[in-house]
């Protein structure tokens, strides 16, 4: 593993056939410097979720046999799944780990995006961090009405692809291609069985209702434990940091005497969302991640290479 | 990087001549499986310290030519230097970092020791967690009156090596091997100028005077600073967490209404040290460090492999 680390999540819109679902897979496994850490079929969705981390060129040169593969096996035209979405690789997100900037994340995705069109014919569109323009920031814009709506409109300015198009491929549709931040998915449980409590403080700490920028939120009641939770997706935790999410909950549940029974973290987490919070109460001093002996070690690479 | 990963301070009685630390250090460059994280040579100690990591397998076999190279090199008759030795290679730790037990690494510790003589002819004693001999746990009996004293009381019952001898080895003398925890140097830094608030507390943390198990310690005067330290060694991180250790200390503090400054975590640290710490004070429920992207993916190695 060489010093710049991403992670990638593509979700493919198959999640019912055996075969295309594992051929699909086969893409990812056994390469040098990409690493196959999970993947998620879900038949209702219809769609499959791939975990990939490794080097940016590895993890590049798969998604591109991985979506060659896709597109031979599945027609959007036939397609018929609960999730939403526009193409056979439907969404295509880069992520930095270690060792490579938010910036060098959205030019790869540029450049992945298009090389994606060039080899494979299918149309483009930038998201996220890597969005041309402001309001394709958001995925639910460029996935307005889906496939289906989006074949049509796709030659109106409105809705063009980025790279590519204006038609959409007539069978594979469009893919969306982005940089963004690593999501943390963090729980706060509360010793309190009243529900507004933890809506309340869901809304001091999310975004949306004016609290931490990259914090997403709200109160939901664990009835059968008795508690209540302030469920909250991070979407940059090296803004929002876990120490100063909880930190904050703790201190607005002071107000109704409620105290912070436990937390829970969904899914992967970067070492490092980890490590700010250990230095933080620890109080570390000029707390280099490299002395952490397993990120040196991912940092140097093998000793082969 | 696959599932076995083990950390490795070997250290050579050659600390003047270039070209043999060269030649020493060549034998850990380019090992697939074994990583040469660091290495220091001190003139005044006469001695060579290296920091490896990686699997056990790749590390042994490197060991092994390393001590070929040192033992061609060094005469022990020869050598002079501050630091307590008795041999060409002088002591081998074997440290578990994940996915192998203290169990495992002191049977690996006992069967490199075998074949270490079997294939160098250079005699073995095992310390710490590998002593066969209650006393022999403690390096510094081991090493009681160095290279040429032992060279002579070798062939008594006491002293004679664990592995080989009861002759010392004539130019190479004999090594220590052994599988110990990983070591964290942490200094927990007060607001106080006054030395004797530091020892007093010294005292209470460490094991020598009654405090925890594992930490061993003193308070000293930073006096640049205006400030005093609690400096530590922690020689078992999983049983005396550094956030137990720092609490225990900020509430000694208080008698005296003296608060921590901040704290200093000195060289290499296992990511579970402060994953421990980070998952205390984020309360988090059952953490598991797969969670933790960066040790997954040292967890499973690479895609290639």
């Amino acid at each position: 593993m060489a010093g710049k680390l991403i992670e990638c999540v593509p979700n493919f819109s198959e999640g019912r056939r055996q075969d295309v679902i594992e051929s699909i897979a086969a893409n990812f496994r056994g390469v040098k410097g990409c690493s196959l850490l999970d993947y998620r079929a879900d038949a209702d969705h219809n769609r499959l979720v791939v975990s990939l981390a490794g080097e940016p060129e590895a993890v590049a040169d798969a998604l591109i046999g991985a979506a060659r593969t896709a597109m031979a096996a599945i027609d959007m035209n036939a397609h018929q799944g609960a999730h939403p979405r526009i193409g056979a690789v439907d969404v295509i997100p880069f992520t930095p780990i270690r060792g490579i900037s938010m910036e060098e994340c959205v030019a790869l995705s540029r450049a992945f995006g298009e090389r994606y069109f060039a080899e494979l014919g299918i149309p483009v569109y930038f998201y996220e961090e890597s969005a041309k323009r402001p309001e394709r920031k958001r995925l639910e814009v460029i996935r307005k009405g889906q496939y289906e709506v989006l074949k049509v409109e796709s030659v109106t300015p409105e809705r063009q692809p980025d790279v590519g198009g204006p038609a959409l491929h007539p069978t594979a549709g469009a893919t969306v291609v982005g940089a963004r931040q690593f999501l943390v998915a963090f729980n706060v449980n509360l010793n309190t069985a009243d529900e507004e409590i933890a809506k309340k403080i869901g809304t001091f700490v999310r975004a949306s209702s004016g609290g931490f920028c990259h914090v997403k939120g709200m109160g939901v009641a664990l009835s059968e434990r008795g508690m209540t939770q302030v469920s909250m997706n991070i979407v940059d935790y090296q803004k929002n940091a876990l120490y100063r999410v909880l930190e904050l909950i703790r201190m607005e549940a002071r107000r109704w005497g409620v105290e912070v029974v436990e937390t829970e973290i969904y899914g992967m987490i970067p070492a490092q969302a980890l490590l700010d919070s250990a230095a933080y109460y620890l109080q570390v001093k000029d707390f280099d991640p490299d002395q952490v002996l397993e990120l040196k070690l991912l940092g140097m690479g093998d000793g082969a290479e």
